[in-house]
């Protein structure tokens, strides 16, 4: 993408990336340059820190940041910036999801993260489209007709229901 | 507040409020105006609609809305708005917070709700400002002093530890 | 179907409509006419809102409301009428259905929301005939009836088993 | 009460009543005639089997019961009438109210129970209410007003709040 | 089998008999009299009750009852006998096994249900052998052979692994 | 008491007593004899095996194992012995009793744990009576005379309500 | 303590201190020299990171990390380090424990916590001893010794049992 | 191996082999000598007494414990030894590895085990190599260029991502 980037997606591994192409191809639908980056909280912290650290600097507006099991990634990326950071857990082998909901969602009063549902890949860059558009009023057009489009498609679904 | 409100506080029932309170705590530390309001998804589903269909033409940038039990106060913001809202899961009297996590963070694909953690008012507004810094220098600044500050309150805490 | 609908079958995604399909057939089994939409709390919540407020007046009796994860379809059904409002948790990908089943049963004071078992769309459409039932001697008779048959059906399984 | 019950509520134990007195206050509050019964499905299960199969017959329309732990009495109930069963599970000293929850909610196809939340005395009420309502104006005319009634005390909480 | 039964196994559905099937090879395995019922606690009530309350004057010793979801069978079991009852629960499609189980092992005080593991049914058989055991010193003798059987089984298994 | 011990029942630590108290009281209830002992699975796990290993041959017919968090009395105890065993969970500072629930039903093939609810030590002690009386005709007739007399006692509940 | 610490204790908040002071008194029964200190994986990322990466080189052998909600510190210290990290996970306000629990042992392969029970602050200090131990003849006499003295209290108990 | 081991590795059957074969790897990959036997805590309690209280004499330093459902092994191990117990939490066929985990993590006071995630066999083996290594300076070489060795692995990741 030429542009410089204004969301930053991040994940723990490259196994989450099937999943996590659901929010890439929603920046691309928006029209919002991105990066996209395997970063882990656990095997390459100093990177990750030196990434997040400069998130901001580098004109990033927004973090998405996806992890499954004992999800720290998230929240670390939180602690080493001021930008908004969202997080999408993991659903892993066991527990259905709910290690990686809880190590995202319950941040400690300070350091707050904007967690999405588990897998929830695609809301994680509306999410962060949202954002961008609270300063931009042509994002803020594009979300309109993105919610009427689903609003139609949902409907239309009625058309051809066979029961 | 003198003027005008770009945070938009509801929550379901008054009872919320004690908690909620957190939030209108940070939004006054960083002097965000803000407007708090009762709304319920279930008792006053039309006047809810009509406050969240019209929050970002009344100027409002982020919304919170908290909410416990089958907590579908953000959600249905949410549906309403493209604005960011920001759910908080209040715990309830059984189930440990669970229902109001599940029902505010598993939302569908297309209707994004950034969620904190149970009762994570304060999160909520920080969150909030962190949004609304992505396009404000002077909340940038006050938000790299807040980060400095609690990592300053933090380290104080060891030196008077008794073990 | 020609005469009236009776029951309202909504439901937040086609996707439902494969489990679902057993509430139609029981609908059809005890001819009992009945409406069947695909409508989104979070999608289309005005065309929801509009349909649920004038359920009544249309001539439905009872509403059967399936939805899956953050589950808001029964809630704010319930929210707009005063008939009674049967919820149909959906499993979903992750949690094995307790964020649809809270996201539904756990409602607050003053708007109830019946709910039947994860995936229990049959007896959804049970509930709403035995509703109907309550004021017609002629459903009642075949709620007798469908009582002994299975009744008869579950003590046959016992002429061949095979241990 | 002099006129003839049309809303049967059973309970377990004793110690159900002071959570179950206000689906009592409900019944009051909409002059809808009831009775109340302890019945034990496993201390007095004839007992109960006896009062479930007559309830229709001696003129009850809807049943409520509650109960907690492994609260199989909404169920065994189901089992022994057409008449919709309403169940409350009530939160035990274990386990937040999830045993009870699985009990009542999770009934095998066949027999349906329209389950409310833990605890969730009053919306049983309302609910029975509402399916005498599905063929009784008056009690339609009485829940539209209360739905209006709870809406106006829900937004009234906004005039004097402090925070 | 020719012998009066001792051990009674009941279950909701035939569903529930490729698992069960295991206690019948246990029963089989120590020549313990046994029989075999499909036995409803929801469609087949009264059925239910008769069996139940006749079981100890038929000679039965222990009953074993298998159930899965809101997993009453057992728990009303209990309440028609002073037989110890085994309770068997069923994992089912959704909640991992947690509603069979709750709805099993959570029996108010006053009526036991002797419950095992999740599809537990070789277990079952096992700890009904056991219970006869304490009165008749020819199981005890098999169920020490048995016991030695599936030690020396474990430890053989140590000689040919391959790792 | 005087007379040999038919019942053991053992604890993992004092601060279970009061809890197990109440299978003492039913004992002495059924006037049975009994033997209570603390006994750790981990801090004293030789004095346990000997313990269990002897259990029958000192004529003890049934076991009643209390524990709590990791709850493996009950289990190491029926790895050591023929005898019915029956595991208490008990309700810890944490999980709300599903630790020591898992930790006790979820027993492996082969060996057998009878589980009853969390702190539910009145069953357990009950179960153990019908363990014996299942070869104890004067045991019978003390439960059926139990069996009606709490039927008596639930029945009775209902001439002083209030409500 | 003027000898070099071997153990280092951290922990996110000094509101842990009551729990984590078993730990503490477990080091010094063992006369073994340790260093406390308030660090958090969020507020003070840089100066955690910092202590973490230099613990080996100033001579610490073992660290304890105790965290409550999203329980990030033992991972972010584990990151950073190949010494033992014990982490303790502690109950927060809400969903029993099980979020730090499952934010602290479900780390990814690679990077691994020893993890404690919730709230088990005594026990980490245990492990860290029977850590430092394995090269250490004299801790394992002290664990030898300790071993037999909590043995010994707890068949004691035994004596005075009032039951 | 043809040196004394040092690592135990025990597992309560042998279809635990297949994910703890991940720890055989581990173990290999560092040439730290291991021994591996099936040890049941239920199945074959006092071949298992004997082997943990006689591991730390054979020269063992650390014991690693797999075990599913009611997972008693590494309790029962610690129970026995002084030596540093990790313990494995396999996920079983229900309850998604919570059963086995509880059953590990939950140990009471005095007797730690060092639980490492559902399925963790791989983590097991680092952390009993992270123990070994507090008094071995050759593998903690190999433990730091091991940190290195994955921190590049995964960075190298980031070079052919599609997406």
């Amino acid at each position: 993408m030429s542009t410089k980037a204004l969301i930053g997606i991040i994940m723990g591994s490259d196994s989450d990336l099937p999943i996590m192409k659901k929010a890439v191809d929603v920046c691309r639908e928006f029209d919002v340059p991105f990066e996209l980056k395997i970063l882990s909280a656990h095997r390459t912290p100093d990177q990750h820190a030196d990434w997040a650290r400069n998130a901001a600097s580098r004109g990033l507006k927004v973090i998405i940041a996806a992890a499954g099991m004992a999800a720290h990634l998230p929240g670390v990326t939180a602690a080493q910036t001021i930008l908004p950071v969202i997080g999408v857990p993991m659903k892993g082998k066991s527990l259905e999801g709910n290690d990686a909901l809880y190590s995202i969602v319950q941040m400690p009063p300070g350091i707050p993260v904007a967690t999405v549902a588990i897998d929830g890949a695609k809301n994680a860059a509306l999410l962060a489209i949202q954002i961008l558009a609270t300063a931009d009023q042509n994002l803020q057009s594009k979300l309109i007709d993105y919610k009427k489009k689903i609003a139609v498609e949902s409907m239309n679904k009625n058309s051809n229901l066979e029961y």
